[in-house]
């Protein structure tokens, strides 16, 4: 075992890591995550969207809905001037573990994490408070015939626990007036998300939907709604995410912090 | 005046155009159109969507809402093995321009204009009895503080006599269950386009972003739905009008048919 190891030996004992969770480098701001080596561990898509809602007004109370690992929230903490965070997760397990990746990372001041499902937020939090909501939902909708929902990489990528129009539904209630709303979610469920967005008053205001190569279609989008926003939409040029070579585009580069 | 000069006049003569009226040339399978030199004149928009609409199923009997000078209609005659089409224009100077257009094109036997209001068409067509509807709809809201529509160009371009949502709900109707509708429309007006989309079951299957360039946003949108179709949307990659050069791209040059 060399120093490196030792170090993280260390590190995994006083943070009470389980033998199923690793810590890995975010490398950006030096921030760590803890993620179970079996369960879902972060992807692109929550490092794009943390990106992508990083200009939200500063000082914002912000809610991040089905947080996961922490690991949008942590980045948000580094990467824009939000007052406090609120990561919702409904499974204990992750819950535990953003906790501990917030104790890691210094961040119990500005994030905390409630443990329950999104449909019981009005008992910890008032409607109309909240500046700012960024949510990386599962995008898979139930198979209603199939539920085999009860390990965590399932509950993550289904909407097992809740289904998209819980998250808008909810998402509404709780922003202010003129609140924002940040979403990253998969390209073949558009017209659902849009209905509900205009159904629930979160009018989309701009969005970018994200191409693997400059040649491909594109299969995420991103977008930022406002609660009782106006009807016009601005759609900004594709995010491509790979060059020809397969090395990542300077955007992404800078996304990454790695210029 | 040389020869050709004199066939052009001879042809307008034939062709009873008024002093403002002149012939083009589609440069597509010697295919001519009557404009107003004075009016809306077709745009790149109408030939996107002839191209993407041209694989609609055989015989499909179809309507064009808004068909203006034909051009849609015109175009569609010669690119896909549609049966009949039946383009709808409320002004009766257009639609009479129209009219000449489909003589001009030797089409009378497949391609009839209504010059009525959308809104009236159950009176002249069945419900649920259309294959296939293409419209190039007028892009912009009406201002309803300003109401200067008395002019051609104003009721091309704004919801003047009939609106998105109009549009939308005829068509459901007109359709048969299954029936594909096509658009092209501003990417502006994307929130309300699929809100309006899933209200009446037209579900969006497939939709393209048109960008000017490779490196601006898209500005308009073709989209392809389905009457009672799915819930899944298909994004193809973008169509990208012009190289940083200013001339046409290699897929432009093949939809106007010039390479």
């Amino acid at each position: 075992m060399n120093l490196h190891e030792k170090n993280k030996y260390a590190i995994m004992k006083i943070m009470e890591l389980l033998e199923n969770e690793r810590i890995d480098d975010l490398e950006f701001n030096n921030l760590k995550i803890i993620q179970n080596k079996n369960g879902f561990c972060f992807g692109i898509d929550s490092v794009l969207l943390s990106d992508y809602a990083k200009n939200l007004k500063k000082q914002s109370k912000v809610v991040d809905i089905g947080t996961g690992t922490g690991i949008i929230g942590i980045l948000l903490c580094a990467k824009s001037r939000l007052k406090t965070i609120t990561g919702i997760e409904i499974q204990e397990e992750v819950a535990k573990m953003a906790e501990k990746s917030i104790k890691l990372n210094n961040l119990q001041e500005q994030f905390n994490i409630l443990n329950i499902n999104i449909k019981e937020v009005f008992n910890y939090l008032e409607p109309n408070t909240i500046d700012c909501i960024v949510t990386n939902p599962p995008y898979i909708k139930l198979n209603t015939g199939a539920r085999n929902i009860e390990n965590s990489k399932f509950i993550s990528r289904h909407e097992a626990e809740c289904n998209l129009e819980d998250i808008i539904k909810i998402s509404y209630k709780l922003l202010k007036s003129n609140g924002e709303f940040y979403m990253i979610h998969r390209t073949e469920r558009l017209a659902d998300i849009m209905y509900l967005l205009r159904k629930y008053r979160l009018e989309a205001k701009q969005m970018r939907f994200v191409q693997s190569k400059q040649n491909l279609s594109p299969n995420l989008i991103l977008l930022k709604s406002i609660k009782n926003g106006g009807n016009s939409v601005k759609i900004d040029k594709p995010l491509i995410i790979y060059n020809e070579d397969g090395t990542y585009t300077e955007e992404v580069k800078k996304i990454y912090n790695k210029r």
